[in-house]
């Protein structure tokens, strides 16, 4: 097959990278998208570093079995704790959704202090810290992990008391120390984007790391001459390693995603 | 090694199975306790009842290896979904924590109306209800999940405002339904117990799973011949499958347990 016509394969560590797959298929309509869901082990934000690398070693396998042409981690927390690993490993490129988001968060910044929101492993890898002063030394950087927005947003609690008041819990000692720029750093974090931004008015920037990583790739794929044909037909397909529960409508709802039936494939353990 | 003499073996999807440790340690204080919880792949509530019972059976085996003289399911999921297999395959007692809940459940009632809370899988599958039903086939249940209590208890947020209203939002349909007791089917929930019981007044009784467990590890160990001896030396050891993360420390300050260092034991996958 074309090098060009092969599909993008995208990974998280369940649903919640569909944000990315979202943001995908609005600017690159006519690419084929492989999506993988790492649900019969999700999530990875609360485990170490070794086992997350591991898993998405697994996961990433499973991906270059499927013959995709790139990869995209679509989870912050993968790519925080395995992305150098997976570059070194794997023949085809590999985009993370960090060094986007990183990028777009200094471009966005005017007062020169960033907020960063994430798993607990996430946060606790500095891979945010790190991308955000490759792109300026002095940034000032105010870091904090949020385990319950992951959870509130799978019971499909995006609105309602409850969740903006974990918002308010969370969120207040960054904007008390004034930032003026805030990363969701993880994939599932679009989704309570309304409560979000209700919480932190019009003052504070959003970035989006789904939004800015799709970008990436559109720019990955055109300069490797990777995209796919203009009138060729775009598709998703989806595979989980567990088979789904609720999460998957709220997010389908949500994200408005046209997907057909969806694939469960259990994780193969090299030993 | 003397049988009686062999340590018993306890595992939980994570770390919320410590409750039930602590139990039996009041309860029998001269037994060896081998505890392994499965965090590298937590929690096994949100997933599918065959990934369910395949990991409840790898941990078992692993637990097997220890030489242990009983196992002990502290996991409700695990309980709910993986018991019939689990006893058909392991050739030494076991226990789970449902039957024992659920006879507690209806020791307790007056009006004959028992509530059950635990994670999606726990409820979904109907085990409490087939299990009441053995104890008082005309009892009336009404059950709930409540996914959010397991990431609010791993977050240390045992108690404030937010609690208190995730608490309100999933306990008060039940409340409205009239039960009189209340099963808490999940061995991470007596962690919440507090915020529970504030919320539901003395008028509704409490059944912790955890507690009822131990006694019935107790009676079978007496009625098997199988309790350590009375001068022997208590010892509690723990192993997870991955590396230990902040709610250990919640959880053993909580517990008031007294553990050495947490082994690491990755999980060996059977081809």
């Amino acid at each position: 097959m074309n090098t060009r016509q092969r599909p993008i394969g995208v990974f998280d560590s369940g649903i919640g990278g569909l944000t990315v797959v979202h943001a995908l298929r609005e600017l690159l309509p006519n690419e084929r998208i492989y999506y993988l869901g790492d649900t019969a082990r999700v999530p990875y934000g609360g485990k170490s570093a070794a086992t997350i690398e591991r898993y998405s070693l697994e996961i990433t396998e499973m991906l270059l079995a499927e013959n995709c042409k790139t990869i995209v981690v679509a989870c912050n927390t993968a790519s925080a704790l395995a992305l150098p690993r997976l570059e070194s490993t794997t023949p085809i490129p590999v985009t993370g959704v960090i060094r986007p988001g990183a990028q777009a968060a200094v471009a966005a910044t005017r007062n020169g202090h960033i907020g960063v929101i994430g798993t607990r492993a996430t946060i606790r890898s500095g891979a945010y810290e790190r991308a955000l002063r490759t792109f300026d030394p002095i940034v000032r950087i105010t870091a904090r992990a949020c385990p319950l927005f992951v959870p509130l947003i799978e019971e499909g609690w995006l609105e309602g008391e409850v969740t903006d008041r974990v918002v308010r819990q969370y969120l207040t000692p960054l904007v008390e120390e004034g930032v003026d720029t805030l990363v969701l750093g993880c994939t599932h974090y679009p989704l309570l984007r309304e409560a979000i931004g209700r919480f932190l008015g019009e003052s504070v920037t959003l970035v989006d790391s789904a939004q800015n990583c799709a970008t990436a790739v559109m720019r990955l794929l055109e300069e490797e001459d990777l995209r796919a044909d203009l009138d060729a037909v775009g598709q998703l397909s989806v595979a989980l390693t567990d088979p789904p529960d609720a999460f998957l409508d709220v997010a389908i709802e949500a994200l408005q995603l046209d997907l057909g039936p969806v694939q469960v494939r259990p994780v193969l353990h090299p030993r």
